[in-house]
């Protein structure tokens, strides 16, 4: 099994040389040949679809400081795995972040805060806009035949919004806001309505916030949200604004809880005093994990699909980050395959 | 028993005329005479001593557009106690938020977070830098005779200091660092101490450092703690200074606790995705019980008097308040018995 691992990676080696990904270069983005993959000791994935985040428009103007091949959020088949060679063939999604192995963190199962880290096209690590890409065997998790290539994209941001279930309790009856209506804000609406009854999703457009309609979900225009000031126990923070982050606090209870998940860039204004007199918890949350988000998508419990607006060659790569930009598109897919 | 209470009350009200308060009105701050007491349904107390406290001084510059006597440290004897006849005589200290009693918050027992809460010298309720005050029975605690008034005083903050350890799990191991060596990170250390074996006081004057060298705890100069980046599971914020609070983001593991102890008035800027990216949780942490703070002080578990710099009479009020506010001072007390 290990010497057909290494046929693979070597066959892959072979054809490196028309391998394409996008890059973002001294201040530049640009569709470039990827370099050769850094570690043997990595499993090689050869991408079949990737997803264009936030995070990716953030890097590119200059968020991160990185340099290389962007995008994290992707689905592919494995094409070598000389630690794991019963990997290759399988169809796998992966979580982003690698760590050193030998700290606290990686030792209690936990990578996700390794100070050596690095993450899948944001620090240190080449991403997933591109024909392939390596990580460690033990980031990858195989997608169940149920989920289809574009849902499989959707994992990594699903994980990061369900990840919120891991660090609050939220019962049925718990009351949840969430503030923005984009992507992220979409899945942890659509992810926190499966734990509990009373979920409100706050945004400015009627299209977005009508896409979670059928997922038993409250939603209200950001014009009338004031008369819900200090009804909600749980607000996340979904718009990446000062003015999200103040309406979220206007929204919450006293001692009430405020989920921090999109990031503002640059130093931002807050009422520090507020969160004090209110005893607000405030709670910053990144990652979340791979596997419940695998099932979500399985069982069919989150829409998906009805957040692509396209979906475009790696090729017209760069062209694709512009359509990811523009407002009311909520989710730009890329094909590795046509 | 009732009757005793009544007559108390209005002998009192006999001599209200010669009484006084320090007050603030029409932004000025001025010793004045009393009013009467609001309600005859609340115990009516003859302070003995009071304490100022930061939060006097931000309500002198303007915070809470409070207006009136100013104050919310005492120790007292009760003078009048309709409601409660059988606290008349007894020396108490007070619980400042007095709540409506029929709130969610009032009935289970905790008016700190009441909507339509007064707060003693803060929120539409006249303070304790007076010759006599008046709260509700239920807010007032009889002090054990090992307490001596000038500790008495000390109470409210030090509840405040040791209300932490309601909101935050402290073991003997956990890493525990104060930002901050004024009054407020002086008793946050004392306090926190108590739980963990690994408590540091981090603060920019040796002299103010001293003060809790006997107390098993470290201290490190502000130039020096640099060193301690990403090492405490735990860091309070007590400086209420933008520094202060960037400082306790250095200080923290990923995954850490900030207690946001201190309140910077106005807009403070802050990095958010810091936050987001290492998962800090910011727990915003104002007033804590009085029972478990009489006890430390019962049991001679903290050192308060050590932190006591001044003691002027209340006829010299408004000139306490500027002592108060010099460098280096700790805690001034208002004394209206000599």
């Amino acid at each position: 099994m290990a010497d057909y691992g290494r046929k693979r990676f070597e066959d892959l080696l072979c054809r490196v040389e028309f391998m394409k990904a996008l890059r973002f270069e001294s201040h530049q983005l640009k569709l470039a040949e990827i370099p050769e993959p850094n570690e043997e000791s990595e499993a090689v994935v050869r991408v079949l679809k990737s997803g264009i985040c936030n995070t990716d428009i953030e890097i590119v103007k200059g968020y991160a400081n990185f340099q290389g091949t962007i995008g994290h959020e992707f689905v592919g088949i494995v094409e070598a795995a000389v630690a794991a060679p019963n990997l290759v063939g399988k169809r796998v999604v992966g979580e982003i972040n690698a760590g050193c192995e030998k700290c606290d963190f990686c030792l209690s199962g936990d990578a996700r805060h390794c100070p050596q880290r690095t993450v899948l096209g944001i620090v240190g690590r080449d991403g997933a806009h591109a024909e392939f890409l390596s990580l460690p065997t033990g980031n990858l998790f195989e997608v169940p035949f149920e989920i289809s290539d574009t849902q499989a994209v959707f994992v990594e941001p699903l994980a990061a919004a369900f990840g919120i279930t891991e660090q609050v309790e939220i019962s049925p009856e718990t009351r949840v806001a969430i503030v923005g209506d984009g992507k992220l804000g979409n899945l942890c609406a659509q992810s926190l309505a499966l734990k509990s009854r009373n979920v409100f999703l706050i945004g400015k457009h009627l299209e977005k916030l009508n896409l979670v309609e059928k997922r038993n979900i409250e939603t209200v225009l950001l014009e009338n949200a004031k008369k819900l000031n200090k009804v909600f126990d749980i607000v996340v923070e979904a718009s990446g604004t000062e003015t999200g982050f103040n309406l979220a606090l206007d929204l919450l209870k006293p001692r009430g809880k405020l989920i921090l998940k999109s990031t503002f860039h640059g130093a931002a204004k807050w009422q520090a005093w507020r969160v004090v007199v209110d005893e607000i918890t405030i709670v910053g949350s990144r990652c979340g994990r791979f596997a419940p988000a695998l099932e979500l998508l399985k069982n069919n419990s989150v829409d998906v699909e009805g957040l692509v607006n396209e979906e475009l060659s790696l090729r017209d790569g760069v062209k694709a980050l512009n359509v990811a930009k523009q407002k009311g598109v909520m989710k730009v897919i890329l094909s590795m395959t046509n």
